[in-house]
């Protein structure tokens, strides 16, 4: 099978709400009058960001979910995306499956395939996707261009600090698959399901628009990702570690309970701390795709109503500080300093955030 | 040096038109009011598209360069560009001169890197560039949405066709680097010039909105090219080779002349044909980075106009017909018939358009 032909019959699709879709040498989208475009691009590598042998329609959701979870922390509504892929081979086998579950999620949110690029080479998924936001609001990064978009720039000393969902299944699950912890049959179920499937909180992020001061997603791990809102904002956090751990669905579903689950998997992990399993998988784990977000405590009413409208849970786990730096505590404000890597491409020694 | 260190390092830069460029959840873009997002996405890979031992700078320029060129056959002017990059290891002096040759020719073209990834895996570089158009004039695929940028689909019978600049030398280029065709050392070096330093046509391409009927660029080969426009906008053309044949530079300036090359050099390519590696490169070469492009014959002063405006020189090279395919002809009118391969990633098998 020929490229064209390739495209032509796993990508050709309707595009209703791009001027123009796949098969020309540009796509052109148009945005409505008084919105601003939001784009990321994030590209996956075989081999590294999954296994090589992911089943292709689990990877078809989850490529395209990584992208509109950056338009989620962005509060922005999903328009459309390219799809650039190299492939090892044009295999008809793995494309169909693949643009199965790339397509389901697209429309799932109503977002269009409108371009792209396919070639031989090691496997890659390179997408960019668009959404799009009123150009109205205080802009903390540019005052003088408005933007409703939440950024990471917004933190005000004083703001709660909340996570959407739950926590640290995905880092979990991958330590099963990896054959280091072993769960029981229906928690890795639930905990793979999260790996694999993630749901980006797009309608969240939409209902937050005007009420969260700072928003970002939770891909390389919360430590991580809400570091990158302390440096942005240019403040310091405290968060509540038990807080946190309750988000691990897999500890809290865990037959027998959250004590259960540490002393039984977590002495496995580390004897000398039960707990250092679900911390590390909760605070560093990476792959969850849920929201980190700040609010004025006066603003914990209309967050609460963002969450209803999305049906998404949120839950507070710490507040904004003036000192810089992440200070983890537990439920009765006493430090604990466990030592978090967030998970860099590039880096072959552990970096601390905490 | 971690991941972020990297971005911040080498593709962090001030983005005066992006509301938000690199360094949150996405970037933001606001068209000008009446204005369409033009968007082009494209993957290179390291051993595919480019040699593995490529001068980083040459190849920083070329994979915008692509991108570029994708906006300049639609007519569009460059806002900005996202890049996604796969890197076996983040080494500071492939990423020096890759980031130097890249944001050098972003600048000649005012195109702002607003975003980005970067992660481990086999060299893979992805480019998505945006750019703009007026949301006004006839729209061939989608008569309900005004657009002023040049499609594919356009052509009228009768239409002259035009290529912009010079055709084949890139592809003859490899051939010389590939060791299967030796150069006069002045001759390769320009002919390499071309593979290395393609110039998008970005400004000839803005110059044609309004007078050319449709419009590609020749990437892939003028004959793959061409049959894009022939095929969406469901007509046929008859094109000279002997016009084309002039537009190889190398032959042109030969030492000794056209006649000379063809003797010489295509003799031992193949002597049964010795325009034959002269046809190849002009025809199914790839890698030119030209514009070809039709216009009504009543716009043939507008289309001298805009490659004076453009500083770009065009040649007619044949003509729309209704009767579908590309039929090929000597300058006595006469038919010749190649079979010239437009190149095609995924097919093995020779696939011949003529």
């Amino acid at each position: 099978m020929g490229e064209f032909d390739l495209i032509r019959r796993f990508f050709t699709r309707p595009t209703p709400r791009a001027v123009l879709g796949v098969g020309d040498d540009c796509a052109l989208l148009q945005s409505a009058p008084g919105m601003q475009m939001a784009i990321s691009t994030d590209m996956l590598v075989g081999g590294r960001h999954f296994f090589a042998d992911t089943d292709p329609q689990v990877l078809g959701h989850k490529c395209l979910a990584v992208n509109l979870s950056d338009l989620a922390a962005c509060g922005a509504r999903p328009l459309a995306f390219t799809l650039a892929l190299a492939l090892p081979e044009a295999d008809e086998a793995w494309l169909a499956p693949f643009a199965q579950g790339l397509l389901a999620l697209a429309d799932d949110h109503g977002c269009e395939l409108i371009g792209g690029d396919t070639t031989r080479g090691p496997l890659n998924i390179c997408i960019t996707v668009f959404g799009e936001v009123p150009a109205q609001g205080a802009n903390t990064r540019n005052p003088l261009v408005p933007t409703s978009a939440l950024l990471r720039s917004g933190a005000q000393v004083g703001d709660d600090i909340y996570a959407s969902g739950t926590l640290g299944d995905a880092a979990l699950a991958l330590q099963a698959l990896l054959g280091r912890v072993a769960l029981p049959a229906d928690v890795q179920a639930q905990a793979r399901q999260r790996l694999e499937r993630p749901s980006p909180r797009v309608a969240l992020g939409q209902a937050l628009r005007g009420v969260a001061s700072a928003c970002a997603d939770v891909s390389d791990g919360l430590v991580g990702d809400l570091g990158h809102i302390l440096e942005r904002s240019g403040l310091g956090a405290e968060v509540d570690v038990d807080r946190v751990l309750a988000l691990l669905a897999a500890r809290a579903h865990y037959p027998g309970a959250a004590a259960q689950f540490d002393q039984v998997l977590g002495t496995a992990w580390n004897p000398q701390n039960p707990q250092a399993l679900a911390l590390q998988c909760v605070l560093a784990g990476g792959d969850d795709y849920e929201l980190v977000f700040c609010a004025a405590p006066t603003q914990r009413a209309a967050v609460q109503q963002a969450a209803l409208l999305s049906a998404t849970p949120v839950t507070r786990i710490g507040s904004m500080q003036a000192a810089p730096g992440l200070r983890l505590v537990d439920g009765r404000g006493r430090s604990v300093a466990p030592q978090f890597a967030s998970f860099d491409h590039f880096s072959a020694a552990t970096q601390t955030t905490a």
